[in-house]
């Protein structure tokens, strides 16, 4: 009996600070597996082929929508970006754990596609606190700033979208968190859970 | 903002090892408030009030009762035994996690009266090693035996109105699981979320 791995979807708003605690955890869990999106956008210096992307042309890009083979994809400044489920799902059914870290847009998107993912929102301790790392980022023009803050205010109200909140204060506490909810979830009571009562009935007979 | 403490109930069939489980992980974590039963049995040598049991009257046993003061009593060789809400819910207002060890069928009392509990199960590593732990204590005859392994089948069978399982294969494991638990439940996106949607809302004004 082969249990499923799951899908650990990563939201939260622009300068929460979701992808160093993405990265920490990839570091101390090799176990869990990041989800790789493919991009029609060129390569840049330094990025690798299934590591930062997949890098394909516009044309296989159109072909994989036609087969339905994205979870969700977006064009963003004239490129195309999207998360294939191939990759993801090939994990899940060997078992193995997927981190996939988004947008809030693209998470609902895939939310509605495979609820049976486990949603995380990460927030900020205050929205001061959110301001002030977008503004110590310091790539970002005044005008851009009050976007990032007006948007994070829209995407807060989606929280009740998501399965689980983490409030990311010290990136310590916030991984502690994040593999709290990851160990949980491999104890949930899941529609798997019959395979499970068939195994200690069969060894009865 | 207070955030209300959760209320964790922990069943699992005859056997399985769940009070050792229980009183390892109240060791380690002191925050953990054990609820406690009352009882119309005559208290034993060594027994304490209000840490073993809150020993009553049959009357006032009753007078409870009338009053809709238990989420769940049963009669047990003539003795009453109940869960009192008051004790309970008095933690979890205060914020603190509640651990409540419980027989299967009155957990499912209680998930009728408090479905925002937190449901465990403890399971064996298998049926054998159940039978092998109950043979071990030496405390049950042969037919108490057979008795308490066909209750385990029956119990198994309701494993889905729970919300994880634990298989208790080494005490260690199992800790750690529950706490993962615990843990993750702390950052679950419940009710309660609008308040704290409320709070980030309010610091911008």
């Amino acid at each position: 009996m082969k249990k499923k791995g799951n899908l650990f979807v990563i939201c939260g708003p622009s300068g929460v600070g979701k992808g160093t605690v993405c990265k920490e955890l990839l570091k101390r869990r090799p176990d869990i597996k990041l989800s790789i999106s493919a991009t029609t956008r060129k390569k840049r210096n330094g990025e690798l082929e299934g590591v930062n992307y997949y890098f394909i042309s516009k044309e296989n890009f159109q072909d994989m929508i036609n087969k339905d083979e994205f979870w969700e994809y977006a064009e963003v400044y004239g490129n195309l970006y999207g998360t294939p489920k191939k990759y993801v799902l090939e994990h899940i059914n060997n078992g193995e754990d997927v981190l996939l870290e988004i947008d809030i847009q693209g998470a609902l998107q895939i939310k509605e596609k495979y609820p049976e993912g486990v949603f995380i929102f990460i927030l900020p301790p205050s929205m001061k606190e959110l301001r002030n790392r977008i503004v110590n980022r310091g790539t970002d023009s005044k005008e851009s700033i009050e976007k990032r803050l007006k948007a994070a205010f829209r995407e807060i109200d989606f929280i009740d979208k998501y399965d689980y909140y983490i409030i990311n204060d010290k990136l310590e506490n916030s991984i502690s968190k994040l593999i709290s909810i990851i160990e949980a979830e491999k104890c949930r009571v899941k529609d798997d859970i019959y395979k499970l009562i068939q195994k200690y009935k069969e060894e009865a007979k």
